[in-house]
């Protein structure tokens, strides 16, 4: 067995190279060659500052979690999946028998396991082990790229399953970055035909409208609640109090874009909170929201949405590769994590190339 | 106040014409030119056999019950719309007032006024009375035609949300007949990625693929079942006893393909009957579908479905321009419904122009 | 027809009686001679503030919404009710014919005529006029009293289908006023098996044991937080981090209880906002509310509650009875806002005897 | 360590007695001293006819999984259990990995082990290895008896959550065996406010009113739907075509009594088929049930259950003890099964000591 490179964070911006012993998978774990990997928010966010919340970088740590490659060897009692089949890696895994578990909420296990969350290693290397249940085939009209992409995919298809989207529904999304292109994506899919991208950057909207928003609005300088009421009470036809849209997504993070998005459903609509402001205490008009029956779901990564990534993918109703801007070698990983902290306005994805 | 000439059904096959006054909207109420009405199923079903069901043609009766056309004149309070717009018809309203209208199943509501249901008469007249709240505008990237076929797209729709759809979704829609192309439609429209389309006529399977279909399965000569059974084991993985669809629907109302609808879905699957077969007993396999949680759920007409209906149609996200195969004069409207009753192998919507 | 003596507020604490004309029932409507009214925390606050966030009292107004009767006299067209039938009134009714309205969410109704909200009279007068389809008749092992609160058990009702609740969960009520009772009572009737009542006063606490609570904290000097996160860890076993209730009800209205209603539930539970804080913008951790799952759901008024109320009162599920503390004539009825007004603490429930 | 001893069925009606070494409990696993078993139809059925359906005895197999005991001893990894502890064994547990285990729907798991059900053992047997994650930990308040009867329990809360049940519903239960009985206390637990009953014997519908029936229908020499019908009719207020309950509960698994659970459910309820008739084709009126959206819904045995139930006995909202109405030591269980075969009308449930 070769070794397997992996790229390691030490602390805030600083980065080494290891060549670490590739070990066997166990009994019902598979070993993958990694192909690509997308640099997320969450990975940057370590990179720069070395924690997100309560998850702190103490030890050396290996980052990335949108992930694709090969399967490399299996272990004892794996049947579903063979040597050489392409993959893609549900990057948490669950402990299967607690009460979450066993409802289908696993995304809410107290035991997870989720790469490139402290101390748990991600998936810049050359080879991972993981369980056969959270690797998923992927045929070949998805590509590798697309392939990792279906992370940040799975968690736009969990937005839209918690916003309860329904055909024919109105929808905002505030903030388009990877994570409200894939919102848009995944609402388009649920058959949202009023999909309206809200950003402060030109650049980000064109490629929103590109993978399904209807309406763009740049907010610089621009009421957009304002906007998206004046869009909606045209379409529904019931007074101005009654405006609004039918689920908003917000995937920004900051304090303005939360207040945004509790404004912006109708009376019985949805708010789902994606992204999540700095500062835990957010000053919000929660006696609006509740007495217009605008639920308001927070999400916390997703549960069962790699088969329906993998379907709208392999059948063409959502394009992935449209997201990726830049990419980089492998040997050029530090550069990719600098140049995606530094071009967030004038980027979408940034993909690196393990192989 | 001109008259409106109206097409009225005496008896099986026997139909005159008549110059009937038009009355005045009274409050809420509109007025519409008719423009476009759809021949339906039911409608030469009372063409030929002068009932449907319990439902019998004791009197002349109006046939029609897809219908398009534009405000003539609006009564008193109507502030929604005005004359000279363009607008579909949902051709029952209910009393809006008992329990099931309260809880918005309003297609069940026990009072229901139908169009073309004995003795309510149907649209096939130059003017109708209609109340504001079920007449809905509709935009210019609607034509006429497809205005008339939101009645059975609004069937399709009430289908899939029956059905429970999910993006991702494994669907087998079986029977192409209109209404299994608007089922397919919303199948479709609600992110299924995989329709399995059943009929004895290439006609119909060919339309059907191209209104959204995956799969085609010509059932003459080839168990349609064995079909689905393999398409689907070959995407989830499961063992054979789990192979099957999400959803079923059963649009061709005969008594093999209500069998086979519940033959179809996997273990945790439906079976949504759209059509009903001729005689009301049926023997079914019902153990092994209770002890397989497939759930069996049938369908009265629909509600709450024109709103979406328009969004998905307006947005173009359906096509029902696609359905229309055949087009009559209103003078000829009785060789339409001969011709609909005679060649339902190679025609797919017979449309009457009543302007 | 004798007059309708009626009691009026003009603004501040001052109320003066009026006999005003008894007008005859319309289509499809009834006349109601009133029997009880409840004193309701709005109308206390309408008393005393002379409005309600928007809603300000600028004519003289009517107050009362918790309201039982007798059928007086019936309108045109009213078929399932009799004069002499003891009724209690749903003291709201939306318009019947918009998208709310259809799809049963009719208490978000952009035209509802709700009583005792300004412009729009309320019950404490002799005669009131009403539709029928908002007018309940009671049975015989339902008091007059109990029927009038069929109100504040319809909120209650609303606040335990808005948070999903299913038998054997945990639940907790902040705040044991009447609404918090009521909540407790329909928790209960739905197979919660754990209800947690929170309150300051002792005197509540023991009124919601007695109609359901399993255990009560009084959270002067003690984190009520944590006892409920003590009591439900000892239930589920799960790590201290997943403890917390399924459910968790706020019906006190003030920012410190909004703020523990967020940290009462386990991740993937609920928080229903019953009660309002009184100012619109509230600080709160959403971040830490959205990363755990923890929906947050305001309710409005209630929708299709009253059928339910009733079964659940007349098969004695629920004893609305227990929660009448105090009783005064309808000529009392200043004395029985005041003292509403004055003694929150020491009463439950006020009742005016209109009869 | 002791043997365990233990009752084998060979053939029908022959079993004998074998002394079993006792096997470690491996990694997460439990051994569990048997304290009550109780004797469930499928038990009678492999004992009377050695197969049920496609589920032959070919080789010796040990009955019984309706199960409470006490921990022995625990395995590697168990965290949550101690030795001591009374425990109800959930007597089923999936592969914890295949897109329905992780879902939350792992009865449907197509590599369930599941107890007493060929070629896997039950728990007559003194001594038995379990999962820890599918053995529950009972309070005192729950009866080793009440422990052993969580598993119908657990069929009737299954029945009832596949049915929908909301406070206020009206339910139809027919046949009134013990699942029957556990079906009306799960939907009296549900909130249901009338619960019909019907059976041809009295001695069960007596029992079935003393756990939570409101009305019962002895159906020898009369029409039950007819009484079903007229019950709800005076409740509802609706047209006769509208009369009925919110949902059925078939459990005598006769073929008139399936036909009846489809009659039985108002337009727009709910069939919910827990027992299963013996021949697969049964003739039913599909179209009648399809044109009032009457749903059908099996079940399988259940998933996530045993927490509800124990949460529902625990707090004494659901009394198990009363029925049991024969008790029968270990050496006697073959006479127990014989009894339970012959008294099927004047016994409920029959429950064997091993303890």
């Amino acid at each position: 067995m070769v070794n397997s490179r992996t790229a390691v964070l030490d602390s805030v911006r600083q980065m080494h190279w290891e060549d670490r012993a590739v070990p066997e998978p166990g009994r019902l774990e598979v070993r993958v060659r990694v192909k690509k990997v997308g640099v997320c928010g969450s990975d940057v966010h370590y990179y720069t500052h070395g924690r997100i919340g309560g998850f702190v970088v103490e030890a050396p740590l290996v980052l990335g979690h949108e992930v694709s490659g090969v399967i490399d060897a299996v272990g004892e009692g794996v049947s579903g999946l063979k040597v050489g089949q392409r993959v893609a890696l549900e990057p948490g895994y669950p402990c299967r028998r607690c009460s979450y578990c066993k409802t289908g909420h696993y995304n809410l296990c107290p035991s997870m396991t989720f790469m490139a969350t402290p101390p748990v290693d991600g998936a810049l290397s050359e080879y991972v082990i993981w369980p056969e249940d959270f690797t998923f085939a992927v045929p070949d009209s998805i590509s590798d790229d697309a392939a990792a992409l279906l992370e940040p995919l799975a968690v736009g298809i969990w937005a839209a399953r918690r916003g309860g989207l329904k055909p024919g529904d109105t929808v905002a999304v505030i903030g388009a970055g990877p994570i409200g292109c894939t919102s848009i994506q995944a609402a388009k899919a649920a058959g949202a035909t009023t999909i309206i991208a809200v950003d402060l950057e030109d650049f980000r909207l064109d490629l929103a409208r590109k993978v399904g928003a209807t309406h763009t609005v740049n907010s610089r300088g621009l009421n957009a609640v304002d906007e998206i009421r004046r869009i909606t009470h045209e379409l529904n036809g019931l007074p101005m109090s009654h405006a609004g849209v039918d689920v908003a997504f917000e995937t920004a993070g900051s304090v303005p874009t939360c207040r945004m998005s509790l404004e912006a459903p109708r009376p019985g609509g949805v708010t789902v909170l994606v992204g999540l402001p700095p500062a835990p205490e957010v000053s919000l008009d929660i006696v609006s929201a509740a007495s217009r029956e605008t639920d308001i779901r927070g999400i916390f990564r997703y549960a069962n949405c790699y088969p329906t990534a993998i379907a709208l993918v392999a059948s063409g109703v959502i394009d992935l590769d449209a997201l990726v801007t830049h990419r980089y070698a492998f040997s050029d990983t530090q550069a990719a994590f600098e140049f995606a902290d530094a071009e967030k306005k004038t980027s979408m994805k940034v993909m690196i190339d393990v192989s």
